[in-house]
């Protein structure tokens, strides 16, 4: 007999693993709902051609795409944003802001490994139709709310630059090209400083360059002294001055939502280059393995090129995989164990209906109650409610139902209390309330 | 430039589409959650193999199965019953009973057509490793819960059978072999009664012994009465006596439990014949087109079948377009609409900040809040608070800020009144409360 599991980079969440990943989705869902953002559900299959207008090679090769039964080139999706452009692009009359999220699955066909899974669970993020800084300035606030809501704002820090700003002061120093140097320049912490300048060297540029180059990505720190620093590298030229201006904003609005504490400016991020086109940030990870948890930025060209009016976009995509790795190291990922408010204990056959009848009325108030299904012992039944986390045990035996009551157990105490029938359940409410 | 859409048979949700879809998903959970079930989740694709084992050869050419990029044979999952029993066969120290939910989407590679979709949310809720009557009457009371959190339970009817008790009292009629026999039964609905009778009369059924059997079938009604019937058509059979028995302990478990009303019983209820063993149940559409909403049963072989230790079984899936159906044509579909607790509205961009400083302190309180971020005119906004259908309008202008005021205004009844800006937060929370 074949003994069957999942497939590798594929998984399985047991009731304690679900809760524990329920409890963190809906604490990040609730944040991002209190900004307005409304959830939205898009299919899983897309055509392959939808990812062809923008995502990259390095996204198409990853892609978990097939050919479907009636032919057609189709693939589970690895990003919901070409999605959610198509939704922009062919809802013309939708009103400004568009403000959505999404928690779904998303899938890529890499090489399964630690952090890297076939099938994983993210949360989308974004405004469309919003040209303004202070729509960088929910995102940001949004991004501080999640790590706040997962308890890990502390362990982090929010590390924004701006594309723009970035490509002229390149430019001004004498870089003829930044695009390819923006690539090096991504993969920057992974490398030595050694490493760093050969790759530029590769490019064709001059050692002595890549070194200055090194330097002016190395600029980094709290918003309002690195913004000086960034201030006098910015050249004159019409666009760098207004991502200049644009972060002088950002900094007003983000001081105005209490936020700045939590963000620093670092010119070294550039979070790929497939489609940001101004502000991007990536949420850092200051105190564990220095790698980006998540990140996002704004994307003005993107709706457009899905057949769309031009339409302005920022947004924050969150993986769970590196959520749960970072909750994890600093301790805080939730107790993976079950909770129950009450179980409903007959002590024989006799006492079932009356136990029934119970449970019945203890779940029309809203609560979780579990009785007995299998006929067993009171120990058995005892170690049960224990495994699930009863928080109350309602012992109904012959002897105390003689006197219409029954025994209320306090779990955590141990206590037992004799409870007239007609109260018991005003009593549970006061107790697990 | 292509225009976008999703593919046939998948959907895209709008916020306004999905804020009803979540509420009536959240509806349904909560039903399930109360009685103990607990949420699992569990891969989207699986090997072809994982469906061969039992689904069925109409389920395996409905199959979503494609050969993915490594050569493997895979599928979207049609259901999510062989993964469970996979899960449950797996993990063989898991204490019983195993009570597990999950709302998930499923694949089918059908023609696309109304109700008949290619992607789609199913809830499936099972009890593994209870035998006992008790099992079946719980999981029959989840479903009355669910139509009742749904607003639909005095529109449909629970039909119940037995498939063990069907079998014996064909036999004891005459029908040498049931299988076949019950296939038709099975489509019976569809049929006139010449038609039944002719498809019986083509498996080598006399004309004469097809009607008795389409009497036999009509057996129906409240199960008190319809009990009594079907006592008398029972044969003396061990097994069917068995199935009797259980019958008989499953109406008083029901009426213990308050959903006796709900149920009926109906001898030609079958629910396919791939894997159910006992009790086969479907929530019937009485007021409308009289078709199964949902349905379920007691598969006691299925875990065994993929190489766990023998294990009883019982659940009940609901798929969402019937209930949408249902729900819709019963008036009860939720509104399409968003809501939004509060609005703060800047007069002007001098006002901004001091929105935005509302609008966080308001959000801290765990209250839904826009503010602009657009630099909209006052008309505008009011217009946007109106569609994201805020409760709540705080207006921060300039002369009222100097006595350090906002108006609040209620949306609904279109009153306004100056509040201090230090009082304003209690007064929104009191209002929106």
């Amino acid at each position: 007999m074949t003994e069957f599991t999942s497939m590798k980079g594929f998984r399985d969440f047991l009731p304690d693993e679900m809760a524990a990943r329920r409890d963190v989705i809906d604490r990040m869902e609730d944040a991002v709902r209190r900004f307005g953002f409304r959830e939205i559900d898009t299919p899983s299959l897309e055509t392959t051609e939808l990812f062809r207008v923008k995502s990259g090679d390095e996204l198409m090769e990853q892609m978990y795409s097939f050919t479907d039964k009636g032919g057609r080139e189709v693939a589970l999706i690895p990003e919901q944003t070409p999605t959610r452009a198509r939704l922009v692009a062919f809802n013309k009359t939708l009103s400004k802001p568009i403000k959505w999220f999404s928690t779904s699955k998303r899938w890529r066909y890499e090489n399964p490994q630690k952090g890297r899974l076939r099938e994983f669970y993210q949360t989308d993020i974004d405004i469309f139709g919003v040209d303004s800084v202070a729509a960088d300035a929910e995102i940001l606030d949004v991004t501080a709310e999640i790590m706040e809501a997962l308890d890990v704002l502390d362990a982090v820090t929010i590390l924004i630059n701006d594309r723009r700003l970035l490509e002229g002061i390149l430019s001004a120093h004498g870089v003829s090209e930044p695009r390819p140097v923006m690539e090096v320049i991504d993969d920057r912490e992974k490398m030595t400083r050694e490493e760093f300048v050969d790759e530029l060297h590769e490019l064709g540029m001059k050692r002595e360059k890549a070194f200055n180059v090194d330097d002016l990505v190395a600029v980094s720190g709290p918003i309002t002294e690195a913004f000086e620093e960034v201030e006098e590298l910015a050249p004159d030229a019409e666009e760098s001055q207004q991502a200049l201006d644009r972060m002088r904003e950002l900094i007003g609005e983000l001081e105005a939502r209490d936020v700045a504490d939590t963000v620093e400016i670092d010119l070294s991020i550039v979070r790929g280059l497939a489609y940001y086109t101004g502000l991007v940030f990536e949420v850092f990870d200051t105190e564990g393995d220095l790698r980006a948890v998540c990140g996002g930025g704004r994307y003005d060209g993107l709706v457009e090129l899905f057949g769309g009016q031009s339409t302005p976009a920022v947004g924050l995509a969150v993986g769970d995989a590196p959520v749960e790795e970072l909750m994890r190291r600093e301790g805080v990922w939730p107790a993976e164990e079950l909770e129950t408010d009450v179980y409903v204990l007959p002590v024989s056959d006799a006492e079932r209906s009356v136990a029934q009848e119970l449970a019945v009325e203890l779940r029309a108030e809203g609560l979780v109650v579990e009785t007995d299904l299998t006929g067993s012992s009171v120990g058995q039944q005892l170690g049960y409610a224990e495994k699930i986390g009863s928080d109350q045990v309602v012992i109904a035996g012959s002897r105390d139902l003689e006197q219409d009551a029954v025994t209320l157990k306090d779990m955590d105490s141990g206590d037992e209390e004799l409870v007239g029938l007609d109260a018991v359940v005003d009593e549970v409410l006061d107790r697990v309330g």
